[in-house]
């Protein structure tokens, strides 16, 4: 396998997530080449102007044919959708990587590449709730974790390639299986989603007895919310392919607060205090 | 009533909220003099330290005898037994005030001091989720909305006269009664924190079966999560003391979840996203 530093990286969508990959490889000239490859002609210029890539194009099998690496950072359909096509494209012993925010779907689809293509499933940890190459930025890696899902045909030159790619950027690399991986971001990921969109859903309906009620919202609404903001598409995508690990989850949360509003309503202070503090020491000890 | 300027205005209780107001009258000089009370002497030392207090002292008559205004700026259940055995400490037209979190409870409190004292809810919406002397600062209440809560007893100059307390510091007053106040307050402020408690509680229980879960957590886990850091005597207090309107929003809050678990699970993809697409629409236009 080559050197990263050899490497030419072709980053399949230009938005928050593959923006910031090419500006980070970019600017840390950590790659032989990057190109970029959007559907929108305007996307890759400006990238292009940016200094975030070195090359555009609109033409998925010309952005891909002198790749070493293709990175796939698109919203999750359209990478299962991407995976189905790209075998001919890709020179036969390319590492093909997504960032995509579910693993399961996806390796299942890397598996169907071409036998000397390396598949590696990936996910960087991180994001905003906002959405596009407007808000991309190369800091955005820095010291996040990110997952790579090795299948069993990816070869451990391969793999460690992948890793050279995440730490290139500032991150950590952790290697974990496609479930386990889908479990862990249901709880801390898409779970806190959900929240966030049943709490605005809740404030506003709310909000319809007491006008009040929005004026009066400050940061621990804001903050508590904010992953509503988050683009639909992209959403919509992550709950359609982790909807088993998603629904334990809502089960267990769901579980949560019933307890709270029992201990609540039965004026049961002691074992109240007990919910509120197991969560308070919790998060200061895992977040902290 | 006297001008905001010529008064003496004693902040009773040197916490986050007690110790960012002295700070910020002080370094405004919005008013004649600041007193501070505190029960630990190390604490109104701190505060005289930090020039935030003229004078301190954990001596409560002492430090209110020569108060035109009194804050008390303690967690709810010390704000209402101060309230008990204030009356024959204070000077008689003294406006007696309080930044507490829930405000029915407190104003028939404040109902209860002698005939020629003028009470006045309050309640600036601003916080932290840590709390102390320590993380107080002067810039606490710029742009942020400071309740006011008059009694049918309170005057005009005297509510007047709490209005300008808040300017003095940046907030915006917003008059509003008890119960308007706390139906709004819980959903906008004690419903996040509960919803939080809950999330940190089940990603907790789903850690267990699954090691990599907090490994993962990233900034949309911390945010939606930040309210269970807050200070346990400050929430048990709130939620002690506006009971009835907490429930029905965590009522609200089940059947908005419930709706969102019902179209995960049965694929209802158009009504799953009118959910998210509410939620989005929304926050965009009550908190951008």
């Amino acid at each position: 396998m080559l050197d990263l530093q050899d490497a030419t990286v072709a980053v399949v969508g230009l938005g928050l997530m593959g923006g910031s990959l090419a500006a980070a490889l970019s600017a840390r000239q950590a790659c032989r080449r990057v190109v970029g490859v959007a559907r929108r002609r305007v996307t890759w210029e400006m990238a292009r102007d940016l200094r975030f890539i070195d090359e555009g194009t609109s033409d998925l099998a010309a952005g891909l044919q002198d790749a070493d690496i293709v990175v796939l950072a698109l919203p999750v359909s359209q990478i299962l959708e991407t995976l189905g096509s790209l075998g001919p494209m890709i020179k036969p012993e390319c590492l093909v990587t997504d960032v995509g925010s579910t693993k399961g779907a996806i390796c299942a689809a890397l598996a169907q590449l071409p036998a000397g293509v390396q598949p590696l499933g990936g996910h960087p940890m991180c994001g905003k709730e906002t959405s596009g190459l407007s808000v991309a930025e190369p800091g955005l890696f820095e010291e996040r974790v990110w997952v790579l899902c090795p299948l069993a045909r990816t070869s451990p030159p391969a793999l460690e390639l992948g890793r050279r790619l995440a730490q290139a950027v500032g991150a950590r690399p952790v290697v974990l299986d496609p479930e386990r991986h889908d479990r862990a971001v249901a709880a801390v990921s898409h779970l806190p989603y959900l929240l966030a969109v049943a709490l605005v859903n809740a404030v506003d309906t709310l909000a319809r007895d007491e006008p009040a009620t929005w004026g009066l919202a400050a940061t621990g609404m804001r903050d508590t919310s904010r992953l509503a903001s988050s683009d639909l598409t992209m959403m919509l995508d992550i709950l359609a392919t982790n909807r088993a690990a998603i629904l334990a989850t809502l089960g267990v949360a769901r579980e949560q607060l019933a307890a709270l509003e029992m201990t609540l309503r039965d004026a049961e202070t002691d074992d109240l205090l007990a919910l509120l503090r197991a969560a308070h020491d919790r998060r200061e000890e895992e977040l902290r």
